[in-house]
């Protein structure tokens, strides 16, 4: 059935792009999940999506929330929810597990706190499993964003579910990127390791009312007034929280609206975007390639490289040299 | 100085790539450890230290050392480096440090220990920081173990460093694949995420001396006895260690040498390793691509697309598409 022969009735079996987007702008919870899916899945119409979507772009701030497992990442972004709703922001929450690629599956933890959530029409809450090469963030994320970024979400908070990995390809895709940490997880090396104190816009010491946590806040200070920062530059602030019962989140909620403030006024916001928006093109445009090249080959030509390198008749740039010059 | 003009003495400022090929497969540590340089620092060499390389690879078995921050991947490593020196075999340890791509130096946290074996000249060590793109492994990863097999190591210990990321990306350059557990880290659920039970060929319970080793061992068994496997299939072994004074190593030694074997009798290294190959030689040809097409647009054109996005203008596959007509 077509979009146009569409029986109106209740139950419809497919809407035209067009109409998605505009209930998604509507506040339509169901429109928004449905274009998320089209651009999950790889739809036929996901170029359609991406073009349709791209004028109601640009309004939401994109907030990375990373930190290692057990700090309480889940349960923060969860407190922030409920403390931006109170400021009046219509909110999007992506939760992205990228630590399963082979099962294809996402086991979301505890998502289940987020059901505090789930009955609000100004909130939207989309899981999405990985399908990225080698365990990456999907490339479908970035198009996810931009789904809730034109639904007219404020802000929109996403949070990688798993194994403390993809930290830093979250705070590529993030205006505003907050660095979570918790007494008693040995974060201080795992810190200065993850290479964190050079993402975080923003650290918030969860668990606050826990023994150490003051250490934990000093020792970040510390390590946070060595590295090199620009003259002039944003000073990434340290918020204590304990998100199990809303503690500090309503100054989060204002050091997240300071840092964007901060972006505009510096021009930085626009840096940021423009330099995201070229990961993105780019990575669109050699995938793309990555597909016409699959196209030429076919498996039975590749493999004949492969096997060739296997047993060391040839190594792998001279087999590339072959590829490329059949392109 | 030309490396034919360079004269005899004490010290020599360059060898020939030939010339270093032989010396490391006469176990020249020096000779070993300069062509990983060349291949780490993308020498102009590069290719030609590949190519002079593949005759003679081939014959490494390479182990991926794979499991969360605190289960002794480093000491268990060294454990092993003993305990396979003990059969007599040449061994080689790069120990990759993915998490830091904006420092662009590695954190090696306790490769002191490695130092037990800094003065045996049938051990190998080698440290590798990331310039992955976006937080993975470096694409100088399968050169680098290309280089340690060429230069006669019987078997190459591969470990990740840091916040056990790219654990997944390990298994996809190794032949055999441990995951490392241990009690008191919740492993049970953190394996679950992680999907470590698709990527193990051998799993390691290390502190077994401790409390609780007992039950990560029946969890993780109840766990593999669910996961499908073909009929005639490898199934993974659980080995008990307590890596810091070496017990449990001789038998994880054996089911290391099992699978080589089993792998060798059922085709599946030579499946491996053709898909591994495949990989690489798609991996380096998508690179070459990537940089003829930087090369093509210079920046100001890829910036001027960009901007067009972020404004709502274009969306992210119009731009691409002008990227690839343009090419």
């Amino acid at each position: 059935m077509t979009p146009s022969s569409a029986t109106k009735g209740t139950r419809r079996r497919q809407l035209s792009v067009d109409d998605l987007v505009g209930r998604a702008r509507d506040g339509d919870a169901r429109a928004v999940a449905r274009l998320i899916s089209l651009v999950e899945d790889a739809s036929p119409s996901l170029r359609e999506v991406s073009a349709k979507l791209a004028p109601h772009t640009g309004n939401a701030q994109i907030v990375g929330v990373t930190g290692s497992p057990g700090v309480g990442k889940s349960t923060s972004t969860s407190a922030m929810v409920t403390a931006l709703r109170k400021t009046g922001k219509r909110v999007g929450i992506l939760a992205v597990d990228p630590s399963s690629p082979f099962s294809g599956g996402a086991l979301l933890g505890d998502r289940v706190r987020m059901q505090d959530h789930a009955t609000d029409r100004e909130v939207y809450i989309r899981s999405m499993a990985t399908r990225g090469h080698l365990g990456g963030l999907s490339w479908a994320t970035p198009q996810a964003l931009r789904v809730l970024d034109a639904a007219g979400c404020d802000i929109v908070l996403i949070e990688t579910v798993g194994v403390g990995q993809s930290e830093v390809e979250v705070a590529g895709l993030a205006d505003t990127t907050l660095v979570l940490l918790a007494p008693g997880m040995g974060d201080g090396i795992q810190a200065a390791k993850a290479g964190i104190l050079e993402i975080g816009d923003i650290y918030v010491v969860n668990k606050a009312d826990r023994d150490g946590a003051d250490q934990v806040a000093r020792d970040l200070r510390a390590m946070l007034s060595l590295a090199e920062r620009l003259e002039g530059g944003w000073r990434p602030p340290i918020v204590k929280t304990v998100a199990q019962n809303g503690d500090g989140l309503d100054k989060l909620v204002e050091a997240i609206d300071d840092h964007r403030d901060w972006m505009n006024e510096h021009g930085e916001l626009a840096v940021r975007r423009r330099r995201r928006a070229r990961d993105e093109i780019e990575a669109i445009a050699v995938t793309a390639l990555r597909e016409r090249f699959g196209d030429i080959h076919g498996d039975a030509r590749l493999d004949g490289l492969a096997d060739a390198v296997v047993a060391g008749e040839s190594d792998p740039y001279t087999a590339a040299d072959e590829v490329l010059a059949a392109l």
